[in-house]
């Protein structure tokens, strides 16, 4: 299947897969494999994070689904947010490391570390989350986490 | 497909969608989807991108495929890629983005601005951008960039 | 001037000098100088931004000065915007760059580019300057910008 | 003392109080101050040091120092290393934190931590050093930590 057809017809099944394949001929296709070791594709992926940090840095509070933004602005932001996915793929694969996989399977620690149900109290995290504290009751840390209740009544009440 | 089947039998063909599903289930199941703003979302980003920087931050150059790295760290790493993708895709969605077309938009974006061939001298790109390398006809600039001819030479020879 | 008495007496008169020389004495003292190569220090401050960008994640807008946030929290967060500064110090020394001399420099080119009076109507800048700021004359750019006038009326407005 | 002098005469003795009264000043000049926020000045930070990480990132390991570097391109990194440096400055005046005095507050902190002599084998960190692993032996986590001596000796092999 060709990008083209892809982009028209099953952008929803885009695999990771696919994605890493992609990146793979692109570097080959352009003798560009001898740049991509590791480091030097994490400073670009944060480099790319920067750009995305940068369309966001002036707004104040972005609501969800960005109501009054310009289609351009929009469009400037799906490139920034596909870079960002680009090196990380290219990172993940040249780290040997299956990110579809490792996605899946962090989902899994996560769902058992953070019981369904509001009663959970996400914590605000700090980095240490999966080392250390996911035995910690009030700890809910990681990847959708997100504050402790009295936090959050006192952002409501500031 | 559960997560236990998709991890054992089809990781190779997790896509973005699945992925997407997954996480907007996770946030509303813990009603988690009041703190999903894409400011939130973006600064957690950064948050990974940071643990992901601190797997490689002492180590010098690191070749591909992590030669001599512990298994223990590796799967450090599988964790830290796969949290940056998660919250990436969260993002993505909150801002109505579909990440795997944007993905793909881009791959063909990059290969009209970059030829095949190795004939082609990438840009290191960059910061200066606004300046100097909107019209040069070397500029190759953005996702699997590469840096000047000179630029490599001088490495090599330093 | 030992570190406690400029903690305590002239804590407003502390220098990037100072900080330089106390971080090459700490690096030198424990043999630390063989791990302090640019890409390193960089990584390591990408990774602190990140445990500082943690601290906000999960906050929404957070207003000027802190309302309401419990001292420890404060100090948690002064502890890494010092973590930030320290390895931006260091990186700069190993990089041979004077940075209080750089920002000086930085401070006078800003203030050329961006005339004082609020006519000047900055740009939000951003990854798109390549393309299309450059030569605008509304471009205005960089470290103290803001957004465009009607980017504000819209951000007010929804 | 205006910026030319003290560019020219004492950029050596520039302080963080010197750069956060400027910064200060600059933004109330051009009625800026509404835009500097906590998260939109920490975005702006991140948007900049992925400016700093883009003049790095294809250049494989880079020794101190920076030999072979063109002057045009470490005039380049002096902006970029200035403008996180402007960012972070700022931030910290907006949270009401004392930078200069912080920053004494971390050395402090990072010397009783990791007690001079080479017999300390750093840790390669988590980002969880500072509130929970300073008890154990051998981390010795934070601001200009190391690699275990292990980790070195693979590094090295391989």
């Amino acid at each position: 299947m060709n990008a083209v057809a892809s982009e028209e017809a099953g952008a929803a099944a885009v695999t990771l897969e696919e994605l890493r394949k992609k990146m793979a001929d692109f570097a080959r296709e352009r003798d560009w494999e001898q740049y991509h070791s590791p480091r030097n594709l994490l400073l670009a992926l944060v480099g790319e994070v920067g750009e995305l940090s940068e369309i966001f840095q002036w707004k104040g509070e972005v609501p969800k689904g960005l109501p009054g933004w310009e289609e351009r602005e929009t469009e400037h932001l799906g490139e920034e947010l596909a870079d960002v996915l680009l090196y990380l793929v290219r990172l993940s694969d040249m780290c040997g490391v299956d990110l579809g996989k490792a996605a899946l399977h962090k989902i899994d620690l996560n769902a058992r570390k953070y019981p369904a149900g509001p009663g959970c109290r996400p914590s605000k995290k700090g980095a240490h989350c999966s080392d250390d504290t996911g035995d910690r009751p009030d700890d809910c840390g990681d990847v959708v986490a997100a504050v402790h209740t009295n936090e959050i009544k006192k952002e409501h009440a500031s």
